[in-house]
């Protein structure tokens, strides 16, 4: 095994471009996860890994994983602490970090169920927020999430962590034309419901939620876009007995998937 | 107007100790935030701010704010750029700093109604999770939050950002004592719940949630403690179809008090 003992190492320096950029992630079509539960995830969801790192202290304690990850004839270096420490990005590091393939998610949308339920996220920027969606979406069993254009990228570090892997195994479809995909699935006969804080919006728990629906939730500070509310075909609000427009939109989307899961 | 042009300036630096550490934080008495609606919100629930500081670019968009901090005589500091981009810790800065007083929340358990609904947080680290269910406690209408040791600082500036001002409003028990306090108000009549991810547990759907009720979440890798289970009379689970354990903390317990309210 090699081991990499310079902090000025290329692959270290690579793996924290991967981590910082997002269009390097895309020109490359890699990026990083760090942690031995994602890089079991990302092994079994059948994502490529192009390079495997261990501090040198953690290889003992992970000689399954390791064994695993060699058995594919993928490279994995040993590394010194300062190294590994310059690689961390969590709080509690493991020692361990992965160069992985970004998993094709160009999924086509004639492959959206029309009887299914899906999540539709506007502008969520926040990577906490994304990833957070995607595990939600994936533990109450939602179809797919659409994301629009100015949502956090799925492959940052922070989604990919906050999405306890999820983002693996989900359909997720990142949208050009938003507005314009509402519009089609609505009119393929979806239900298509506008997630909203205004109090005059129809109450959630009183609405029909079976069958073929889309549910659309909005930018953290500022909803949904006016385009997305005139193509959606119903808006719906989480009536709160607290402070109006005080759920974040992790929480709403979270309620809002278990509403519909429950009458499925 | 005093201008602070030096990013060594004693107040500047006591700011970002303030920010950065609990003890300080403790010991002072004090508290930072950071952004114009915080301050607001932070003055609206009546915290004690003990100095603010605008960056002199926004002074003119923000001169209400202004006049209404100066009108309370606390003392009111211009930042020049570099040194209000050494104080920011948002992604979005918007130029605006304050010193507040933690305000007190050494409530006396005795103020719990044993008809209300409590949300019990049990040594979740994550101070955006401990933000986000602050913020979800008080949109849903809880009556208050329990907090355990081992709990993220609610004066941390990741919590009161994440919480958007809940943590000013909102009454917070922090705990010395969590699994005794659940046994003495499980004595005096109140139903403990246990949420868990456990397949095994009651049907979170199923349960009467109606009367004095506490919820319980757990930490987010190793859940409720054995004590705590103990001494709950019920365990739930919000029945997943994907993944289990799927769900985040502060994912769980929104749904956990959305569907307590619900029966209220």
């Amino acid at each position: 095994m090699q081991q990499i003992t310079s902090r000025e190492n290329p692959l270290v320096k690579e793996y924290i471009r991967l981590g910082a950029s997002a269009r390097h992630r895309a020109g490359q079509g890699l990026f990083v996860l760090e942690g031995a539960r994602l890089a079991a995830d990302a092994l079994d969801s059948g994502a490529r890994l192009r390079a495997a790192f261990f501090e040198t202290g953690v290889l003992e304690r992970h000689a399954a994983l390791v064994r695993r990850i060699q058995a594919q004839k993928i490279p994995v270096y040993g590394l010194t602490a300062p190294v590994a420490a310059k690689m961390a990005a969590t709080q509690t590091p493991q020692g361990i970090f992965c160069i992985a393939e970004i998993l094709d998610k160009a999924l086509s949308l004639d492959k959206i169920s029309i009887y299914g339920a899906y999540l539709a996220v506007e502008a969520v920027q926040d990577p906490g927020n994304i990833g957070a969606m995607l595990r939600s979406a994936e533990a109450l069993g939602v179809d797919g999430v659409l994301l629009s254009p100015g949502c956090a990228d799925i492959w940052s570090p922070k989604v990919v962590r906050a999405s306890m892997g999820a983002v693996f195994r989900l359909k997720v479809y990142e949208l050009q034309d938003f507005c314009g995909t509402l519009r089609a699935l609505r009119a393929q006969g979806m239900k298509t419901l506008a997630a909203t804080a205004d109090a005059g919006a129809d109450d959630l728990t009183r609405e029909p939620l079976s069958g073929g629906i889309v549910a659309c939730v909005g930018n953290e500070g500022a909803g949904l876009s006016a385009g997305c509310l005139s193509v959606c075909d119903k808006r719906v609000t989480i009536r709160m007995k607290g402070r109006a427009e005080s759920l974040n939109a992790a929480a709403a989307a979270a309620i809002l998937m278990w509403e519909i899961e429950k009458q499925r």
